[in-house]
């Protein structure tokens, strides 16, 4: 429990394995804290933590905040619709006004790559990044990293296959990080126009053929194929998608029988996914929510200190 | 008090008078709760609220928020604008993940009736109907209730007429399981499109006759004319309906002289009553609101369970 | 510290010097609170505060937001985009509704000057002016008197030059009622069609000619222009403007070496100032924000009566 030591979480990459499992670690006691009728603990009691979401996610936020409050701390939810940015405030600035409102943590998501490095460096404040770009989202690639453990009790040795949009997503690339640290042997498929071969450099494999991926698999992550943003089509069209990248029940029946399913939500059911496949008992695409908090609650515990013995959470 | 061990509340229509009047007794003890200085109780401290607020209404988002924080619970508003739907989630999967972030209660407004319902079948966590469709609203008919009581001393054997757009209103369904259930004579009136004699299937009085409506009607119960959500005219004009249905002074002189008057907001001045009504001394609107804060205490601390010792309003 | 009496606070205009002295003396207390790792008083627990908004804000509500957080108040946003403004219901009508609620302070922005102390009149609520049409802005004002008394030891007697859009300023309005009560000089200075000479009844000073406005000032305070408001251009071009009144290097020179340089934000680098002065050491703007915090933790805690030993800030 005394292997982390950074102030701010920007991304997976700059992580050791060690600082990875001491995550993982601590939010194992944390996720207890979910399932008590009273879910607080006094960790950041009248600490302040800033939501800076100027790219709208209604899920992630509220999970941020939820672990927030549970740690006991106040937040402040400021989204970029309403914000000064419609009156040209650049990012900057706008951070450094909530750091003068004694903001002590500010998680942002971001549409631009590197925008959370960029405010650890003009702020004092811990900064979380909750999503920047195509580049980052590394607490979802510890909840991730910490189902797999909850389920299987082990990360190395295990074959992760990840489904779908690869190369815009930044959901992909931490967990990529993550699981490869952790010595998990990554898989990567998709259509060729998603899932180029440079991802080889990252240390995975990639292949295109889907039910050659999922063969030998102890995890199925599928990746949601992103309507809203995805302008250029780089595949035919959504159909043909399914047909093609969906998971069916004739597909998972080819996979080994122990082989979950994950999901990074929101999933759309009947294109990566036959709907009843995603509440089957393989699925773990709830149970990723629920880790999603206890994560988050032991990111925002860890950079800020986490020692105090009054801030030890309750197990 | 130990009349109560529903898990959810999801309309009126299925509860028992005796059921009704437990609410309207346990909300008496909270809404002393509203006059001290400070508001709180620690009934539900370390509890998940979530406002699931599909359809908008920031009133009643408003009162079950201020409700959930006199409780001592957290609450986390989640908007159909901002939310997952944008991305084609269904309700289904929506609130199952609030659920997996550990919510332990849903409250729902939602434009398809049936909604809180179907919500009830598939979570485990507390379901509150906070309007759907043109089904229910059934704190709307408890606070109506509560008000009732509180000013007559009694609801069963009064003259409760109902006016306005009863075919489209939620409000005016759960008025009328409500008040029959404990007794009143309910009487509804309005333009013959917008109240069809269908209703004298629940027990009621239909009349298109206002002055014969009101004359002996110990409580005026005046619904919102909803300009925003009729397309199609179901009446000449708003000046047509103000001169037909709406409340005057001349009209108001006609009644019994302790009759009151209600209103579940917003009003339209002019239109569903005379500006000066709104505020004169028989009109208990405001009060109106301020019960259904109490009321909607009273739902959340009693499908919890509302028993334990540290749990019970201080009064 | 016993010199207040109000119940709200509607505008500068009626406070008397003793009376903003109070603020700014009480502001110094809660300073401190913001420095703290449990930045907490517990002065207003289980108090209901309304964020008003009616005219949207990011940065000012979450400032008035974060003071009643810190007073341990509990907080709703009302915002007039989702409100029932949109249903046509009155400001009065949606301010007494929120007094139903048992709303113990209604934090006011909006459009129309004068519009919190109509509130006042018509609600038992403390009513707080957080900005009305070109009116006051009154905690702008005294958190810009507590910034200069902190950085200069005093007010009176110091030359305080406003610049910019004064004609359309409540914050200039604000600010030249407060500083000229507590004894400063205060120059106006900007485009004639912003600056009207009328402004000399309020006993200010008002030139054209930004050298000499700037010259001999202990404090350049930029307002800011307001792109998103001037419709009809009141001056040739935004570049026009930063020639002739945008504060550069060259031209702070030639002002004293201990002048500092305020602005209300949020600023528009490059118009009103140029990026690199925003920053450099003269530059007391983000520690406006902090100040704006403690300032309205006070004005909260003060026309609450703010006496109770309970209540009192710890130092």
């Amino acid at each position: 429990m005394t292997m982390w030591t950074k102030k701010n979480l920007l991304d997976i990459e700059s992580l050791t394995a060690e600082e990875i499992t001491t995550v993982l670690d601590t939010a194992r006691s944390f996720k207890a804290v979910g399932r008590r009728a009273i879910k607080k603990v006094p960790a950041l009691r009248g600490r302040t933590v800033v939501n800076l979401f100027v790219e709208p996610s209604t899920r992630t936020r509220t999970s941020f905040e939820l672990a927030a409050i549970r740690l006991s701390a106040d937040v402040i939810n400021f989204s970029a619709e309403a914000s000064s940015f419609k009156k040209g405030e650049t990012l900057k600035d706008t951070a450094r006004n909530l750091e003068a409102l004694n903001a002590d943590f500010i998680i942002i998501r971001h549409s631009a790559s590197g925008a959370p490095h960029f405010l650890s460096r003009v702020l004092d404040a811990h900064v979380i990044n909750a999503g920047d770009g195509a580049h980052e989202h590394p607490t979802q690639a510890l909840l991730d990293a910490f189902t797999i453990r909850e389920k299987k009790g082990r990360i190395a040795g295990l074959n992760v296959t990840i489904l779908g949009d690869i190369l815009y997503s930044r959901v992909a690339r931490s967990d990529i990080w993550a699981l490869t640290k952790l010595g998990a042997n990554v898989t990567l498929c998709g259509p060729p126009t998603l899932v180029p071969r440079t991802f080889e450099q990252m240390g995975c494999r990639v292949t295109h053929d889907f039910d050659e991926a999922i063969r030998d698999a102890d995890i199925i992550n599928l990746l949601r194929i992103q309507h809203e943003r995805q302008r250029k089509t780089m595949f035919p069209s959504i159909s043909e998608y399914a047909n093609l990248y969906g998971l069916t029940k004739a597909r998972l029946a080819k996979t080994k029988p122990d082989a979950l399913i994950m999901h990074p939500g929101p999933i759309n059911r009947g294109v990566e996914i036959d709907s009843e496949l995603a509440d089957c008992d393989r699925s773990v695409i709830l149970e990723q929510v629920t880790n999603g908090l206890a994560v988050r609650m032991a990111v925002l515990f860890l950079v800020n200190g986490g020692k105090h013995p009054i801030e030890s959470p309750a197990t």
